[in-house]
């Protein structure tokens, strides 16, 4: 057999992986953990149906190539809930997970999907932060949905919200920003924060 | 709010569905069934890395939107088992499901998401061909890390296998049948189908 497909698909088996990487969010019935995989998908929707709200015009297609494998560093590392610290030590194995997972594709594969990493967690071009925009609407749409469910169980206020998600949110979408804010806002009158 | 992205968004959050939708064959570790969400996001990647492979040249971002939203009419329809017979029921329920679920978002995404998912249904261009040969072999990797799980499990003998997977593998990329054919033969060789 082919080489280059022997590496191709030694990459498409590791990456099963992502659908045991369980996220701090649950589905929208309130069920079970969502998963990176799950995840990634849904993100891919997202960006296919709300591009126009994008800020600057993007190139959909990079847009979701970059959300469909931004979190395949996580097979190693971990989730990253976005209330934690980043660490330095966090960065530096989301690195080297880059480094191993996409090492197993060819070369020309392995720096095209290396670069798309690299630009979507550098945040500066406009596929990158509309792609953070999503990652960050997400989360925020399945807490409005399952009662606050990690807003209350991490204990993380309304103003930590606001303060984490804006930032992103506006520097992708300000209609998405303005909409999310309502969702807050909403979510805030229902009592799906922690009592201070 | 704007009218247009309330409903883009109701659309966003019925399609948190597929999620729940469970297939026939188990992720590679064996430890449960895989659901839509999970297995569209897998062959996005499997486009992303395998496209070379089509007979003919493809629009990757096609064949990647096309993945992606192969399932959805599954939310209401159910997971389609290949080796089970096509119903006109089953397919008069997905064509009822396309219109309830791609007809929450506006009229001009409606048109494009049926449009991509009758273009997957016809089987007929380069990207509807290549799109559902990678539908055919990532179960195939399944059941071949699986021991066999869903060819055992319903009794699927390795000659249903080739007969069903072998048109629509070829049709799609030659070399990828090329690799399938051998996974197949590895199987049998390793007990993976039901006996005689």
């Amino acid at each position: 057999m082919n080489r280059r497909l022997d590496e191709q698909m030694q990459f498409l088996i590791e990456i099963d992986a992502p659908k045991h990487v369980l996220r701090r969010t649950r589905l929208l019935n309130g069920s079970r953990y969502e998963n990176d995989a799950e995840h990634a998908w849904h993100l891919a929707m997202m960006a296919m149906v709300l591009h126009e709200y994008s800020n600057k015009p993007v190139e959909l297609s990079k847009v979701v190539k970059m959300v469909l494998i931004h979190d395949l560093v996580e097979i190693n590392a971990g989730d990253t809930f976005l209330y934690d610290e980043n660490s330095a030590s966090k960065e530096e194995a989301e690195t080297k997970a880059a480094a191993r997972v996409f090492g197993l594709l060819p070369e020309d594969q392995r720096r095209e999907f290396i670069d798309l990493w690299e630009e979507f967690e550098s945040k500066e071009t406009p596929e990158a932060r509309f792609a953070a925009a999503l990652d960050r609407l997400e989360p925020l749409i399945q807490n409005a949905h399952t009662g606050g469910h990690a807003w209350i169980k991490y204990g993380i206020t309304k103003d930590q919200v606001i303060n984490k998600n804006r930032p992103p949110l506006i520097g992708g979408s300000e209609e998405l920003w303005a909409y999310a804010e309502k969702m807050i806002e909403d979510s805030a009158g229902k009592g799906y924060f922690p009592h201070a």
